[in-house]
């Protein structure tokens, strides 16, 4: 795998990690940024996550071919598609987005031929925003899901996993239906659930939470424009998902309230099992 | 604060790290571990958590002037009232469980006199157990809450305020009633909620799971029976948060089927600045 010109759209943690991983492992002859914000774009130059940082993406991605975009979920199919249209023919397109149905469909249905899109999500990154944020091996022996289509060109699909692996990353192949009914429950469903229980912390018990309340809601930290985004993209499935919790939390009441202490142990019992196997 | 003789019941995560931060900080002469295992006593001694390690309670509570508790809730009570009519008039006794409502009641109906108990409960610990995982900075600026009653003899809960002191705690003083009541909502639901996302994930999803679901899980790790006699001591205050989370994911799904991207912002924002002021 060897680009000339990688061209990230979004220089925020996941945007600088890509830059940084690909410097570092000699991956692109030089990539460039791009942003709405000249401090960011100066901030990741820095850093040395991008080669150079431009405010304008359309006179970039003509020069570019392989362009990764890390934006905000309702903002890449519309910035992808301005990119497909003045692009030169056989430049690949990827994003990094945490939804994929809503975006590869509305791509899909305007992509200009000979410009080939494929959908990402490396499962990489935090609470924390910004390319102070970014690391090198932020994809390091994580996964990554790619989701093809039956219109997604096979080179292309080809070139964006060779992509991901040599920033470290493994990749699976998912629809992005199955992408995004995994995610819900996986990622997005984690997110409602620690907004959830910090909102309802009064501040006069902040002194009295510990490592298990900051763990299990860290999450709750992050951009809420982002994840209100991600819920809107993937309202279905996160719904699909949060009622199947709200049956466990059933569960749980119904053992509670009537004392059968069997039962408890046996709902923690069956959870720590799950949670020991995913390791730490 | 000096101690001649403290000797620590239950040399695990919490009963280790207490000996490590005594031993550290030259807060005891000697430092006595009692358990039911003679090869975790002999690794508390060897990391030098403790200096020697005792099969059986009663003999070494009567050499001791400050004896602290480590074991599993629903032990505390009887295991401290064993040593209340065994020790020399004038030992301290307190513990470190995780519940003091049925802890302190229990204790104070039949404890004899001139045996001062205090209750306290440091807010540290982690999902893991075992002498080899305590730290001696465990306590270091985080809280010990302290559960005197009208009952509580103002010298030993001097004492006791001093002793955790002493690890580097800071202490704040509730009754058990208000203990139970706050750390149901900050410590005992996040566990719930962990343990009941942890239990809905399936197999073949657990490779689709990053440091959100990891975070958001990781305390269902914790020891099941521990955690189940915990619930138990305090059902009806844990009811009640798991009532008033209901209601706040109630919230989220009504915003979530009606669209209403607006309110789903809110939430979110609400959530974001409850978790941002807690800090890491």
């Amino acid at each position: 795998m060897k680009i000339h010109t990688l061209t990230i759209v979004g220089v925020g943690l996941i945007g600088g990690s890509i830059g940084l991983a690909a410097k570092n492992r000699g991956l692109a002859q030089r990539v460039f940024g791009v942003g709405r914000n000249q401090a960011r774009l100066d901030r990741a130059e820095a850093l040395g996550a991008i080669d150079a940082g431009f405010l304008d993406l359309i006179p970039v991605v003509r020069e570019s071919d392989f362009v990764v975009f890390c934006t905000p979920v309702d903002q890449i199919a519309d910035q992808v598609l301005a990119a497909a249209y003045a692009c030169a023919s056989g430049t690949i397109i990827t994003d990094a987005g945490s939804t994929k149905g809503q975006i590869v469909k509305a791509i899909e249905q305007r992509l200009p031929a000979g410009v080939p899109y494929v959908g990402s999500h490396p499962l990489a990154g935090s609470e924390k925003r910004g390319p102070e944020h970014a690391e090198a091996n932020l994809f390091q022996d994580r996964l990554t899901v790619i989701t093809p289509t039956s219109r997604t060109h096979p080179a292309a699909l080809e070139r964006t996993t060779s992509f991901w692996q040599a920033l470290g990353s493994r990749v699976r192949l998912m629809s992005p239906q199955d992408h995004d009914k995994a995610l819900a429950l996986t990622s997005h469903l984690p997110h409602l659930l620690a907004s959830a229980l910090a909102g309802i912390l009064p501040p006069e018990l902040h002194d009295l939470t510990a490592s298990g309340f900051r763990d299990t809601t860290r999450v709750a930290a992050g951009d809420p424009g982002l994840w209100k985004a991600i819920f809107e993209h993937n309202q279905g499935a996160l719904l699909t998902s949060l009622i199947a919790l709200t049956e466990r939390l059933d569960q749980f009441r119904h053992v509670l309230e009537a004392g059968d202490w069997p039962g408890l142990d046996s709902l923690l019992t069956q959870a720590k099992k799950v949670r020991d196997a995913l390791g730490s």
